[in-house]
């Protein structure tokens, strides 16, 4: 089994992941897509007059302030366009691809948190009635339910609350949730990038391997800020977890899915 | 079993349909929820500068013209906007349900029609690459695996062509559908209406029931014109396909699947 998380920054090639998912799952590999949908999810919400807000945290990281109006719209994004479209993707290719969000069959489930602490002007704020939260449990019954019956789960966050309410969730965090729930083999990260570099955004700075043994190592840890931080000790964490290895690469490109099994951007096992 | 149809206007009450689902399921009755979102679909549309556009066809009816544009707003309202917001709401009643579209596991299947013939100042013409079409198929064996399993499926167009492309496709037909292939005791389709209006829109000329036998009497069709009449002949024919009984109800009150239930709305057997 492996896990594919498909990033939602702009030029992911969706036709090549699905042509290479569809070419996979013929020859027997089992696998899950989780999506994301971060710059539609911009791109609609300013055409709807309701632009992103992002806040930035105590300890660095960023998020997206999501209160009701943002919910709705990335649902639309998320669980409408991209879901939807990778879904219709993979039918295309004659893979029977069965799309949910994180809500449905309560796949993805977590804490909310309705109060997130941020910093405004350097002071440390509360903003309250976010509709945000973690994965904590994978319904991993209903997945392999699907898979038993011949179905490709394609996932997207939302997540749900232990109350029921939908929570906008980190979709690296779920995607590798699912892997360490199933032990997977390995857990594809694909984003615009060709994997975790040295010095961004210069390419040709790709760090080709970060033994998760070596991850307190300042030397790998120093190329490793915000965003990508996180990406970093989420897989350490995966592998520490029994996922195989985690692979960061490049959805850019025809065969992405391949190319990131034969070694293509950053390896962590 | 039962089948509820929710319609798409403007009106309905989410809220109190799912309390209404989430009670009988509770009880021990199966059903099965389908809904529409046509009204939600022109908003959203208008607000993203691509305003919905009909055709009038030579029978009469009318249909929403589906460009690819056209469709991916479709899909972002009818199984991101109203798919999640109706499975939030039953996951808050304690009701694990999993919304589908009819693409996922090809719920849906029909044929495309991309050649759509319209009546434009009184002349015939053509639209061409047009994503819609009509349901043909229910794939009751996925349905039945998730029910069987203690879920709740939530259903919404589009259908997915045999080419594997996503289709509007008409919500009451795809229903009527689901209802005819589990041989439902009960199709209820709850619209902003209390039911089949002899004069519409005045609510208090209500009929109370229509003997399927009936349907080719003219005093009962006379009354039936445009998207009702499609309605009404929908109905007879899920009759006539081994439903129980057809009921149209009105999804703005409370309790609106256990008043049509017991009687409120336009009854068809």
């Amino acid at each position: 089994m492996i896990v594919v998380k498909v990033g939602g920054s702009e030029g992911i090639n969706y036709q090549a992941v699905a042509e290479d998912a569809a070419s996979l799952w013929k020859e027997g590999q089992k696998l899950i897509i989780v999506h994301g949908g971060s710059s539609e999810t911009n791109n609609i919400a300013e055409a709807l007059g309701h632009p992103p807000q992002f806040l930035t945290h105590p300890g660095g990281m960023t998020s997206r302030l999501t209160d009701r109006k943002t919910l709705e719209i990335f649902e639309m994004v998320y669980c409408g366009l991209v879901n939807k479209r990778l879904v219709e993707l993979l039918q295309k290719e004659g893979v029977n691809a069965v799309g949910l969000s994180g809500i449905d069959g309560r796949v993805f489930e977590g804490r909310r948190k309705d109060a997130v602490k941020y910093i405004e002007n350097g002071k440390t704020k509360v903003h309250r009635g976010d509709y945000t939260g973690s994965v904590e449990k994978v319904n991993t019954g209903l997945l392999a339910l699907l898979m038993d019956a011949g179905y490709l789960p394609v996932l997207t966050p939302p997540a749900v609350s232990y109350e029921g309410d939908a929570i906008n969730t980190d979709g690296d965090t779920a995607a590798s949730m699912v892997a360490t729930s199933f032990r997977a083999e390995a857990l594809l990260l694909l984003s615009n990038i060709p994997g975790l570099l040295a010095s961004f955004p210069d390419e040709s700075s790709l760090i080709p391997e970060i033994p998760a043994s070596k991850i307190d190592d300042p030397r790998f840890m120093a190329v490793a800020q915000g965003r990508m931080k996180k990406k970093v000790l989420g897989a350490v964490e995966a592998v520490r977890g029994g996922v195989g290895r985690v692979i960061f690469g490049d959805a850019r490109v025809e065969e992405p899915i391949r190319k990131a099994l034969a070694g293509a951007g950053t390896l962590i096992r």
